[in-house]
């Protein structure tokens, strides 16, 4: 074979090589792209909602069996709780407030007497949520139900409505602000217009 | 160098640059793909539940907060809202047939006197969904409660379910069809059998 | 033309044509994978919450209207019900604990005298879900409400939390256990500490 024709099979040779890189490194992002797609889906409307009901929900569980620490940690370091009127900023600030007794027959201290603990439960209903990027604007019902009464028998106390904003922050959605509303005091009660969209 | 290898030369060039629009084509598409699947997972449930949960939800802020306009929203331009014996057909007719008073206290425009006005809210909870491509059937349970009395108490009135179909349009999901069941009035309650699956 | 040249035509054409093979593959392999998540997004936590949120509807709707074969089913089929004390295994055992009557009026057989069956309906909220691969872990609150007085008015009558394990089989979501709490019962309550996270 003569000296120009191994030079020309070197350059096929390498041409060919570049191409099939091209091409593997193609399928590498391909596969890269649709993991990533198949794990997170990023910028599903469906994937933020679901994190964010799993949030709603937690952040009850926490108030109910008075889990201040994880309460707080349901807020960002920043986040403000609003309930009409009174308002805290930050998670001290929050856990602070909150910490009083969960019922009134722990604050009497003797409404229990020969019963087991009364509880109270908030219940969140009719979720709406609308997601912009990193940032999420959401509206809610909730309602309290307790069995703080001798026999122990369930009772609804008391409802009212969320306004909430939330932030993704590496990657976990948090309240940055929550409002309160509560139809059952004057003060606390929401506007006449529908807070929703 | 002589004639022939300047030919070959141009046609090894012209295959390679062949095959390299041929993959640059695939990573494009694959980048395009990909892209709109982490964007819409068109037909995921997770996203289409999402998108049918919102709607749901807003339903009520709009129906207890009487924004009447935006409740005729939720349902498309020829749906159905049948309230066993009642039926009403199109936005407008909808719209009309539910712009009487949100409570009785407004009705009888009296016993507001003194009070901030009474509210009512429905609850809607234990949704169940099934998709088929651009129709979805829904059932799920609601209650209502309210504040008309008084001491503006919270009292739980009535309690029901639905029964749904849902209709994709342009994106956006929208009731075809409600069907409200009532288990306070003999007329209205619903069928004897698991109307789920 | 020399042999040499037809012989080095054949193979530029060899190599192209591997090449053009590969990428057709990898087009193809794309197209496979995108759909894929398209269809299932198979690890997203929004799918398998979606999934499992309906089960737990569909338990509701099951339960209260009496569809103890539709009950059963959404248990694994070693899957265990307990409800603190007393505890079942298996579909078939489960089937039968909770086949008795659905309301007190049911089984004394007299209170639906001249009136349209009571019913009783359970209601779940602030569902918590946690995934692990093809295991999940649920908490979330429920409560009952029912009409089973000669008004048939609606009157709240209990409330508890439920604590669920969860298995994906062939696809399908199941409870492995489900726990269920009541407050209106002393030895039925949970425990003091949050049992979420």
């Amino acid at each position: 074979m003569k000296k120009w024709m191994r030079v020309l099979m070197v350059i096929i040779c390498g041409l060919s090589l570049a191409v099939f890189i091209s091409c593997t490194a193609v399928e590498n992002d391909t596969a890269t792209e649709t993991f990533t797609a198949a794990e997170t889906t990023v910028s599903s409307y469906a994937e933020d909602r679901a994190l964010i009901e799993d949030l709603m929900a937690r952040y009850m569980f926490a108030l109910d069996w008075r889990d201040l620490d994880t309460y707080a940690l349901t807020f960002t370091e920043d986040g403000i709780l609003d309930i009409v009127g009174l308002k805290w900023q930050g998670r001290e600030e929050i856990k602070t407030a909150i910490q009083g007794p969960a019922t009134d027959a722990d604050s009497e201290g003797n409404s229990n007497d020969g019963l087991y603990p009364a509880t109270g439960r908030h219940n969140i209903t009719n979720i709406v949520i609308k997601i912009d990027g990193d940032r999420a604007y959401g509206r809610a019902y909730w309602f309290h139900v307790g069995n703080d009464n001798p026999e122990r028998s369930a009772v609804l106390n008391s409802y009212g409505h969320y306004e909430d904003e939330m932030v993704k922050v590496d990657g976990e959605w948090l309240f940055s602000k929550r409002i309160i509303y509560n139809e059952q005091m004057a003060e606390w009660i929401g506007s006449a217009e529908n807070p929703s969209w």
